[in-house]
């Protein structure tokens, strides 16, 4: 069976390998799963840059999203049989409650991903897939609908009639969008393209923002919420100023970290904007199996698909990477495992 | 201008007179409304019969729920305007939090309430009502609608994808049903009759179990939700056993206590199966100012419509009490002010 | 290595055999513990008895509480090393957040437990245990100190000012009592013997109550708070029904099942009682790893020290039981492994 | 009876006349207090400056904290009789749960303030004192106490063996001090004078830092605990990035608004210091009348009393504020009414 392995972090796809080996056995506590779909994005890139925040161990399979099925199982495995279709988790040992230090081992950096025919994990690290979705699909889960999720419901789950601004048309936005509408809220979004703008219409955002347009563009989430703002802010993008400027008083903006690494969006913030703003503010990464566990009970019940980009085959990786980079897609990149 | 009065407790209708009045004059921080729709329920035949639970002043204007246009305004009353069109709040003292003893005066026991043409009100005693309903459907809120939030989000709002139980087709049981559509969440309903069962379904009902034809029905939630049962449950009506049994570990079962006068659910509970629930009991009664605002942004935002049963014109209020007591309608019963 | 079997659930101590055995080594994710002290309670009794809610496996090594010393860890081992002092968590399974159906796992039932010589445990099963303690000490803490931490604190630690209401001088309540009066709470607790109240008083009680002398104490906790009632009660004995009409509006039972098995406080419940109370009810049962690291914390920066009934040598264990089924102790009953 | 009254914002204690008027008398819902002492801070000298995010009424009594005697009711009133001691609270309408806009109305700037002889107040804006308290003492928790609680206790109380983190020796951190210790929480606060310091440790703070022999003083939080930093910080003073930086991960960072008018601690925050912190950043501005009755029921039970600096008579009010304005007092500064 073949792997990709990250041997020289900081080359991006250049460091990157495909080797063979034997099929791996699980050991106690986990299972082998023959991975049928991957994920790329934005982390990867950061990961093979050598520009993320969590050491890296030379060699490692790199790929935080990934789904198949159980091919084998090791002593004490009571939660799922071979046969199971699962996806794993991108924290395999952050099982509830809030992030713990210690549990911050994470697929594709320190431990080995899912770019990999088979995959050796911790019973605790899979979570079965919604029945309607296909692998390609469930591949897009762990991240950025996980993170959208704990994004969304840590703060406790918006409630209907409350307003959710959500930026850009990233991974997490779209889930943002996509959850936010299952939970009856109003949802605003904000892109820079107009083809754009009209799939996020089809998808059920009730506003779109052109923020290109307006760089002072909180001023027209206050316009469409009678100056009240918005009671929930997903900010994956920033800039948080913006953000903090569009939140409603006693409201939340939930920020997740992908536009740290130098991106326009990462200007400093003045303590007064985040006074003013009269909200918490909740940094977000990923989240537990618990979230996933939950997400995947709304995917069911509401038959939701993720929206997929493209689906590059398990040879063309690097081709895939090269895709993710030029940016501009709408919606995951998808790696078909065969 | 007329107004029902409560002279005499414990005859039901026949304690009720009617009286003549000069028109109100507000006092500093209240509000007269011109009351153009009133509501009847369990709980106002409970205060005719002298059967509730809280003092009642002799002489005093039944109803805790009514809606009508403001027509004057006291000295620093800054909130609403004359022109406005309001509902009042049941507790008018219960302005957000959880609820305080010392916030207990209630419309129709100890203060006046809004059988009568005009209503004098504190400005923080009404709550504007949204644009799309009209007086008589926004008089379907007070009471069922604001009971149906608390039960429904105190613990958090259900998240997409949960399951919600809700007991019988009284007031409270279908406003929980609209609310916890909108969340995104499974509905199951109870009821006997097969024509409620189709009404409820076409209010969005997931799945409708006939508690008459299996006393031991929450054997039905269980296996209409593989074994887990329903994450909340919103009791109304009881039996409170078989809510327990239906609840999951982790789920919270909210508990309203109309069905406290000898009704045949209020059988005694054995702590055993309260504590094998593995779930948080929560009793409701009403809800505050706060809760009634934030369901009129998610009616307003969703266009929702109360299920209004009958509309009875003011001068029968007799009749429309009558109606009440016979049970077995479907939706609020209202009364006309003209 | 000696450990005691439970061949023959149902038949008490008579039940019990010593084995000797190799000293057991860890698989992957696990460790080895020399246990050095464990602890004996009433679910213990209730276990050998067959009396317990959850499945027996034939010969399991009881005892669901110890503490030891790791001698062994197994590969993927990374939160604990050899020599580490630490105590075994009761579900070695639940890891944080609520109770899951499926970390139902449960030390001294379906998993060994420690009434051994060498324990078998997972890495995530054991906490490190506070420095100023004993392993005595430290086996009184994993059930009756857990489910009080659990209990005291997952509706929200109480605040200052605060009143507590625990029941009785079991292992839990006594607990409820330190950790209450470590949080600033006022505590009340009910005992029936005077040589007891003072030792409640010792330990910090602010009030005893006798609650043999008036069976209707709940007036006597009323009385002793302006007719409030207590914020908080913690009911690990019953009757249920004097803590219901004991608690605030706005407050929390939080109530633990020991008493289920046939106790004389499990009384059954009027709804109305339930309904009148106006504050959650919150069955409690153990508590999770976090719920336990936590506690330690408090423990370590407090330098508190658990109440030690008695301490009974390794081949004594039978003896050990009897005392406990004995009853009237004060604290917890300890085995010393030597 | 006399009044201070700000005729001309911006001019400090030069804008300040004295006027004599009848004694008020008590609207429908409304007391008239007898102040009987009253306290002055940071917040007023803004409003002198006309410096301060809210509007100021030109002729309005300043002074948002005071303390005194009911000695008239309107109608209506039904929480306080004539003769009871009360404090005033800031937002006279925010009753419970978060601020909303609409509460916005404060002693001091719109509404008439507390530097009077007799001040009306509506009923929901006066609470009960302690009756250990003097009326100076009382006139020190309004703002400053009420603050310190809400940062503390909104997020969910500290637990005990929990690490509060409080900044400098101000009026909201003397009490963040006080308060938690009675939690139960190891605190550690920052200062840099020696003589703060010692003063501090007889409050109960377990460490003091010296802020300014380290700028980088989070260093000193981190090695102080174990690496893990802070479970609460309560940042009265700023800078707010090393508040940032001692926050452990779940924990929290409550921050208040004083030191945003130009202070050397409102410099920038980089995002990626938000983010990394993993930490909630929760506002704080003063708190709830709810608040309010909480914080005086710790302040009773433990028989606590605040931290006055000063007491100046109240024709001194000028002097005061000079006083004030000079800085490096400790402690609370009190015009005592006579």
């Amino acid at each position: 069976m073949k792997s990709y392995h990250l041997d020289i972090p900081g080359r991006g796809v250049a460091g990157l390998t495909v080797r063979d080996h034997a099929r791996p056995q699980p050991g106690r506590g986990q299972v082998v799963v023959r991975v049928r779909a991957s994920a790329l994005g934005y982390r990867d890139l950061m990961v093979l840059a050598d520009d993320y925040p969590l050491p890296i161990r030379p060699g490692v399979v790199p790929g935080c999203e990934g789904a198949g099925e159980v091919v084998a199982v090791g002593e004490d495995v009571g939660r799922v049989a071979p046969g199971d279709r699962v996806a794993a988790t991108v924290f395999p040992r952050w099982l509830d409650g809030p992030f713990r230090r210690d549990d911050a081992a994470q697929l594709g950096t320190m431990i080995d991903g899912m770019l990999t025919e088979y995959a050796v994990l911790s019973e605790d690290g899979v979570v079965p897939i919604p029945e309607h979705l296909s692998f390609e699909e469930a591949a897009a889960l762990p991240l950025a609908a996980v993170t959208a999720w704990n994004a969304l419901t840590t703060g406790g789950a918006p409630r209907p009639g409350e307003t959710v601004l959500t930026l850009g048309s990233g991974g997490v936005s779209l889930f943002v969008l996509q959850f936010a509408k299952l939970a009856g809220a109003r949802v605003i979004v904000t892109t820079s393209s107009a083809a754009k703008a009209e799939r996020l219409r089809a998808l059920g955002a009730d506003e779109v923002i052109d923020h290109r347009r307006n760089p002072e563009w909180s001023e027209e989430v206050r316009s469409l919420t009678g100056g009240r703002g918005a009671d929930r802010v997903v900010d994956a993008t920033g800039p948080l100023e913006q953000s903090l400027k569009s939140v409603a008083v006693r409201g939340e903006v939930a920020f997740v970290g992908y536009w740290l690494s130098g991106a326009a969006g990462a200007r400093p913030i003045d303590p007064g904007t985040l006074f003013k703003a009269a909200a918490v503010l909740r940094p977000v990464a990923t989240g537990s199996r618990a979230h996933f566990l939950e997400l995947n009970r709304a995917v069911a019940a509401h038959r939701l698909r993720p929206v997929i980009d493209r689906v590059f085959p398990f040879d063309q990786v690097p081709e895939a990477f090269a895709y993710c980079e030029a940016g501009g897609g709408f919606g995951k990149v998808i790696v078909g495992h065969g």
